[in-house]
């Protein structure tokens, strides 16, 4: 990429016009043969001097780059446009890209931009908006190969030939559907390639391909398509009629976003938050996690205050007390963090859930071993009382075996109940971790004490 | 799945060879049929189970089993066997899947089977098995379509039919060499098809396409194959000598053990840890971070013990300021995560990075005046001062906003100085929240009490 507009992409926004000023060609250069660098500029500058740099280029090109933004980001630059302009582009991207787009623009613009549109595209559109983004609905392109059974393989690369130029690089599978449209097989076109010309259709495909229907979870989509190591997997009504299919890549992008909703879930964040969500409802989301969290830290103080006598008597024990709870905390996270990973993995079926959960409790109490007498010591000196070193080497060594077992143990049995693994697990966690901290803590400083 | 072998996967491990002596029919049919399906079972069982149903398979079968297996619980199943017989399935597997399983092998182990295969697998096991399982390298297949760039596009198509049930699905692109085998160009197989058979390939050919080399991350591969939507990536070594391919389905696992890496690393467990990972190396790696857990827990301590005598005074405050804490760490990590998670998926350039935290800051705050308000309400009230009540507010408001800023600018740090934005972050975050959550706190009810 040439240096001008890779500066641009690393400074102020506001230097687009500037640019374009000086660098109009490169620009249209870069657009035309190398859509995604220039998604990656348009994404990294605010909206205005997005809306700009994609007004400077030909409907067609900004319909490339446009295809290779995310949702998100290009809908807030085509805010920025009029409706006639944005509609201009969105005719000229790949229906599917242009459906998801679409669907992240304000209803107000969403409504401004389909008048604007020429009655087929919209048609088109409006047949595939309805489809959540994350079903195999919302994922699938219609620009599919599909040819009656009744043909022979001759025949058969005569019609793709035809097809060739609209379909591109959709054309690794060819759909065999029956009389009523409806999927019966399947056939790799290089199979077709290679089978004798008058052999028929149905003698090279595969019969009742895997296949999922419009409103198939992208998750199991992603699955499907990993498990048989597809390069596209066919979509279909619930009666079977062939609609679209999901191609590797939109099952990519779905995988992807499967398998990082974990980090978000972990902590009471919702599973599809991004930084694009809209600011109020990440609020109302996180919220009530927060609020839980509240009512576990008034617990804790009632368990506490059980013990105040004590720490009236030894305040250094208030001193201590967050030490222990800190150390069971990241010991119970990194159990937690391993099982799950490994569930969103794939590498850890129900039958070996037992097995990973006695792995953690026995790293978690190896480490403990080290642990435990390594506070037990430093805090001893700290204190300047080896009884009070003690108590915390008891203590510490308590909630790291707690710790470990029940990290390892909350996403098996979130599992088991059929929930999600990760869902709010790190609350559970810390909830487990606070109160045998503080309370085992206070709890032995009381019996030894 | 017919139902028998259905009970075997959720039950216990040692009926394997109850059911085999009644269903070997059936078991046979599962793994000729859905080899998948009977991967999934083998990886359910424990490990001799899983070898007697492994040894009442014929070698082609039970080596496509082993082909849809994870390379840890295969070389587990393997290790049950003598090396003559484990050498006999390896030798039917897919080249690139049987040298990872050879890879999570024992030393003595692996010795023992490569001792024991054909001379010609051996060799081309040795050559491959020097590649790291996260490079290039370690993830190709050598099986792929290469064609001199002289011939035309009948030629091609007719050196192609003979490679046909060789390469199968592999032949999606064909790749083009020059006389040095170096490659100059790649044809997608349906432009060949398509092409007049007198063309020659250089015409149809996309010349210098993308590719990566033998030592290229993962992580760079799996981007790579995702941003041009690529279906294989060719490999090279470095002076462009064409060597393998990888598949998107080999991507789309790294892809997947990239975008999970971040759970783990966040709270100090590397990046490729796993429930497979030996227990000896997976407490090495972990107690580090838990030793600095506790010298940061050392830290607070002496934080804490500045404000002995107000806890003496008032030990109610003893009891309330790990609530201060974990209401911080809770925002925080929710923070953090949305951060770490739009960092993983693409969704955050530099340049949007401030804008990120600006809005997580904002979250937070939103949150903070609701959270803050209840917790100084029902503390005042559990307390019986209210007092205390306005204490706990105005240190929890304080301490959620920190965290949410705080939260969402550790990645955005971290990934500046070239880090991974996801390491160790929860850890550096709950020092933050801990500190200010307990020293704040105290310090507020020192000014106002």
């Amino acid at each position: 990429m040439a240096s001008a507009i890779r500066d641009l992409a690393h400074r102020s926004p506001d230097q687009a016009e500037e640019y374009l000023d000086t660098h109009q060609s490169e620009w249209e250069r870069i657009a035309e043969v190398d859509p995604n660098s220039a998604a990656d500029i348009l994404e990294a500058l605010d909206e205005e001097g997005a809306a700009d740099l994609l007004e400077a280029l030909e409907a067609d090109d900004a319909a490339d780059v446009l295809d290779e933004m995310r949702p998100e980001p290009a809908a807030d630059v085509l805010e920025e446009l009029a409706p006639h302009e944005a509609a201009a582009y969105i005719a000229e991207m790949v229906t599917d890209q242009a459906v998801d787009l679409l669907a992240a623009l304000e209803q107000d613009s969403r409504d401004a931009v389909l008048a604007a549109l020429d009655p087929r595209t919209r048609r088109e559109i409006n047949r595939l908006i309805i489809f959540p983004p994350d079903s195999a609905g919302g994922l699938m392109t219609t620009d599919i190969a599909s040819l009656p059974q009744g043909i022979d393989a001759g025949e058969a690369i005569e019609s793709l030939r035809r097809l060739h130029d609209e379909l591109g690089s959709n054309l690794t599978y060819v759909y065999v559907v029956d009389d009523a449209g409806r999927l019966v097989g399947v056939v790799p076109f290089r199979e077709l390639v290679f089978a004798r010309p008058g052999t028929g259709l149905e003698d090279v495909m595969v019969s009742d391909p895997v296949s999922v229907q419009l409103d198939t979870d992208r998750e199991v989509v992603a699955e499907l398509v990993q498990r048989y190591h597809l390069i596209a997997i066919p979509v279909t009504d619930a009666d079977r009629h062939l609609i679209g299919m999901v191609k590797v890549d939109e099952a990519l992008e779905a995988m992807q976003a499967e398998a990082t909703e974990d980090i978000t879930q972990m902590v009471g964040v919702g599973a599809e938050e991004t930084v694009f969500t809209p600011i109020s409802k990440s609020i109302r989301r996180r919220l009530p996690w927060i609020v839980l969290n509240l009512f576990i830290g008034l617990a804790i103080a009632l368990v506490i205050d059980q013990f105040k006598d004590i720490i009236q008597d030894r305040t250094i024990l208030a001193a201590f007390m967050p030490m222990v709870a800190l150390l069971g905390g990241n010991t119970g996270a990194q159990s937690l963090a391993v099982i799950i990973r490994s569930m969103a993995v794939g590498d850890l079926p129900r039958g070996r859930a037992l097995k990973a959960v006695r792995r953690e409790l026995l790293v978690a109490t190896s480490n403990g071993v080290v642990i435990s007498i390594l506070s037990g010591i430093t805090g001893g000196i700290v204190s300047g009382e080896a009884l009070i070193g003690l108590v915390i080497c008891v203590a510490v060594f308590v909630n790291l075996m707690v710790a470990g077992f029940v990290g390892a143990a909350i996403p098996v049995v979130l599992r088991r109940v059929g929930q999600d693994p990760a869902l709010a697990s790190n609350i559970f966690l810390t909830t487990v971790t606070d109160v045998v901290g503080f309370g085992g803590f206070l709890l032995t400083a009381t019996l030894v004490l």
